[in-house]
């Protein structure tokens, strides 16, 4: 931190949990009492899900500062029109929490899950966390939050575990789930039957579970291997537990 | 759950978090005050990592249940004898947290980071969840604490993310750390000038981060390119973080 940034504002990324609004940590509870402003990410014409975890303790005369997703839907995500967008978004974004930082306040960006571990937040962090006094609040996983709900133990001993997204290539997801003794899957959504095939190739079809929405109310939590349609949402994961020597488990 | 579990106890798996009692979730404050029985693992004559951070939530009436591991410090890991010595702890464990459950006690087993992710927990949660209502509190795990400690974004986008323990051979660390964007290598300890190696190798030595203990009073971080010897304590880890493409990532 430099020694000008001690007269500025401070930057906090909280992570909010999974969704289960008794998943939040005392820190975050915290420094959502420290904070002067409270940023949020969501699509546009959406309620913001970080926000509904954290709303019973917002203070009543906090600002708020909803951070809208531009509609990119015309877009292919890998184009160069869609990077631009986005990267501009997260520009604005930065630049808006910047006026509030230089004017000497607190800024929380509440984020689901951990706030370092694939999500909005880190555009912000690369941004801003250069200029000025910044700290990070550790939350519990989605996938954490997933696993705990199946009582499903995930990874034990030696084992190696990755998380893959289901973007990538057939080829990739078996040759990668192939190596892993224990993995999550995420962004399923259309990508679902993609998956069941590289699942099924692998070898690692009968031990998947599908889960939508962990932790939260309408979870939906399935044997892969039952789940009798293909249709997922993008937030969708798929567990592959490992630990193959625990006790019982061929029983 | 059978009917018959319903008349008995509850088990409850309650992740603690990383090391920081902030870092404790409501749910596992919840936990605590309804549980009858708080038990956790310790090595023998050290007081437990688990019960410190929570010391200030337990019920003044609480009974408590320390589990201490065998001293195995003249078996080799991978021999027989350990195994053996290992199994037959977590059975005699599972057994006594069996007569508290059959006496219709709620006990709490508390756990570092998170109950279902490379835990102690997990061993009794194999033995015991088939039998009786079971409950896992999600925690925010250790390595979560440590790259929020650092304030470095872990993994974005599609990143492949890997867990891997340092005890893997020299060659297939190399092979597994060139293949993840993002990776986190746990178990550092006496393997830490093989680790170096393998990092060196495949190029990420440049971008490892050194820590130990994160989140607690005594922690330690350092960039590993830096870290003068190669004393390392068994639950030290190294973080690789990826997200190659992050704005000002090679500024």
């Amino acid at each position: 931190m430099s020694a000008a940034a001690q007269n500025k504002g401070r930057l906090l990324g909280v992570g909010v949990g999974p969704g289960d609004p008794e998943l939040l940590t005392l820190k975050a509870i915290r420094a959502l009492g420290e904070a002067d402003v409270i940023a949020h990410f969501a699509k546009a014409g959406n309620a913001s899900r970080s926000r509904a975890i954290v709303e019973r303790h917002l203070r009543a005369d906090v600002a708020e500062l909803p951070l809208y997703y531009p509609v990119t839907t015309e877009l292919p995500k890998c184009s160069a029109g869609y990077r631009e967008l986005i990267a501009a978004f997260y520009d604005g974004a930065a630049a808006t929490i910047t006026a509030q930082l230089e004017a000497g306040r607190v800024v929380a960006v509440i984020c689901e899950g951990d706030p370092l571990f694939y999500g909005s937040y880190m555009h912000l962090h690369a941004r801003l966390a250069p200029h000025f006094a910044t700290e990070i609040v550790a939350g519990v996983t989605g996938m954490s939050g997933c696993w705990s709900a199946a009582g499903m133990p995930i990874a034990q001993g030696d084992d190696v575990f990755t998380v893959l997204p289901a973007t990538l290539p057939e080829g990739e997801l078996v040759r990668r789930l192939s190596e892993a003794d224990a993995a999550v899957v995420m962004k399923v959504g259309r990508h679902l039957p993609k998956l069941r095939r590289a699942l099924s190739r692998s070898g690692r079809l009968p031990r998947a579970i599908y889960v939508e929405r962990g932790t939260m109310a309408e979870e939906k939590m399935i044997p892969l291997i039952a789940k009798a349609d293909d249709e997922a949402p993008y937030f969708a994961i798929v567990l592959v537990p490992g630990w193959e020597e625990r006790p019982g488990a061929d029983k």
